[in-house]
């Protein structure tokens, strides 16, 4: 039985908590906040939440970390510090950032002899490895990512924090033209423009200057000005009933001609209802990983893309050789 | 720069000497064949064409073989007695039979300290990855394999030892319904016939009873008699004009729920105008990472889904990790 934690309970921590149940070689020994315990109800009876100052006293009684903060500044201070205790896994997933992230919890990883697996999920993560295998499969060719259909956190706040915005959520969408033209092959030149599209649903105080909103938001540098955008405004109520899940997805597709000419296209597709709860499933995966790769002895930082895929499952190499090769 | 031979030249092998000329880290040294070398005409001026009795002799020479035999007969004696020689890849797909040439050929590596994946190319091979993630992505859930549209070898044979038969090509499709049901999430149960329908475009003798041969078609118990199968009666010079590619390609996916209700859906899917070529190209990726493995000691027997995905890329881990992940 593997015994891991949870550290950081928002709605990927959550996720974790419903992943774990999946997996019949896992068990939850404890939730770690940095709020106040007592106000942090979980959905699992008899699991301990405890304040994170007691989390070092526990490195005994538990075989690896589910780190569930946010990328911008709790992942970077929170992964290597941690890792210089346990083995942990984490989703960080500023991509400009990830060497310099693993570097940090490599260093620290390897004088303290343990093992972590940083940048899981599936961007990064599932579609990393769809890149790596695609190049791999067809060394000469192009390959293309797109998003969505899904809620962008990122952009949703970036809405929020205009004036006169009560509240709201961004959609992120693939172009269907441009998803087209590259499945058929064709490997076209694509601007950010033709690639993604984006639908924005605002709730507006009363009395607020939409017009004034709305070219806010559709000029708006780097998040908005280089797309189409769509601005919707919507009641609270209607907000609530109709954009209160997390769906997302996306696809990487590459397209490719073997040497003497032939064409070939690899696309890997996902479609979630619920991005934390998809993501925290892969988490508790590569944590199972994590925990074989330590009790063999390799020591540092790794991404999906270094692990062993067989790691990844509970099953024994000999019962994956039979039902899955 | 990796030095490989090919063993066996016929599609595959043809397909492996081009996919080299794709990857600037290996250099094909030598091709090794059963028939009189003489008559075997490369595409590449220079590499010498060898009888295979020579092949021992050049073990210092060689850092990793390609066997491009067949599954039937070929790879289930040379891939064994090869791995007490060299280290190699292997595309031995006859998948009830995979974990036998496993324990056969690690045996054989094992003794002798050299590095073998087999069952490398798409199905076994990309699929069998598509698999193992999947069902780690999401453990409560189902998976379906489905293949084609594409030319089935197996079943082309089958059909041209018919009495009254010239030549033929089989083509395997996906029902389109079941897809749809699948992609849905609905998991349904599928039947045979429900999955795939079978394609046969057939050139008779002159004067056959096209009744009877479209009859032995149809009723052929494991090749034909649990599927939807359309005959068409073509002419030889048709044959040579429209069906003398060898498409392929298919479809690994699974759908599944997160406890907590939220349903996902992960797709892997491949569209290859060339079957050999393709899989050749991932022969020689598969290549590259028994070498990389072999000089950090990592000796015995792999599959696809037992090795690091980066050990597949010529580039630098620092290149991937920057680029890729």
């Amino acid at each position: 039985m593997i015994r891991l934690a949870i550290v950081g309970y928002g709605n990927l921590g959550r996720g974790v908590e419903n992943a774990v149940r999946q997996n019949e070689d896992m068990a939850l020994s404890a939730v770690f906040t940095r709020r106040d315990p007592a106000s942090v109800c979980l959905q699992t009876p008899g699991v301990p939440v405890l304040p994170m100052e007691q989390l070092e006293s526990y490195a005994d009684a538990l075989d690896v970390l589910i780190l569930c903060g946010g990328s911008a500044t709790d992942l970077p201070e929170m992964s290597p510090a941690l890792a210089a205790k346990f083995c942990l896994v984490d989703s960080f997933d500023n991509h400009s950032k990830i060497p310099a992230h693993i570097a940090r919890v490599d260093h620290a990883a390897k004088a303290a002899g343990t093992t972590a697996i940083v940048s899981c999920g599936w961007d990064p993560g599932m579609f990393s490895l769809a890149r790596v295998f695609a190049q791999a499969c067809l060394p000469v060719g192009e390959t293309y990512t797109f998003w969505g259909p899904g809620l962008s956190q990122g952009h949703s706040d970036a809405i929020r924090r205009i004036a006169g915005v009560v509240d709201a959520r961004q959609y992120t969408l693939p172009v269907e033209e441009a998803l087209a033209r590259v499945r058929s092959g064709e490997n076209p030149v694509l601007t950010t423009r033709q690639k993604h599209k984006r639908d924005c649903y605002v709730v507006a105080e009363e009395g607020a200057d939409l017009a004034r909103i709305e070219r806010e938001i559709v000029t708006m540098p780097a998040y908005f000005a280089d797309y189409d955008t769509t601005v919707h405004f919507i009641s609270k109520e209607e907000l609530a009933a109709n954009h209160s899940t997390m769906p997302h997805g996306g696809f990487v597709i590459r397209s490719g001609e073997t040497a003497g000419g032939a064409k070939h296209t690899i696309e890997y597709a996902l479609q979630l209802q619920s991005n934390p709860h998809f993501t925290a499933s892969v988490l508790v995966s590569c944590a199972r990983a994590a925990v074989k790769m330590h009790r063999r002895g390799q020591i540092g930082c790794f991404t999906m893309v270094e692990i062993r895929p067989c790691d990844l499952l509970a099953d024994s190499l000999e019962d994956i050789r039979k039902n899955m090769i």
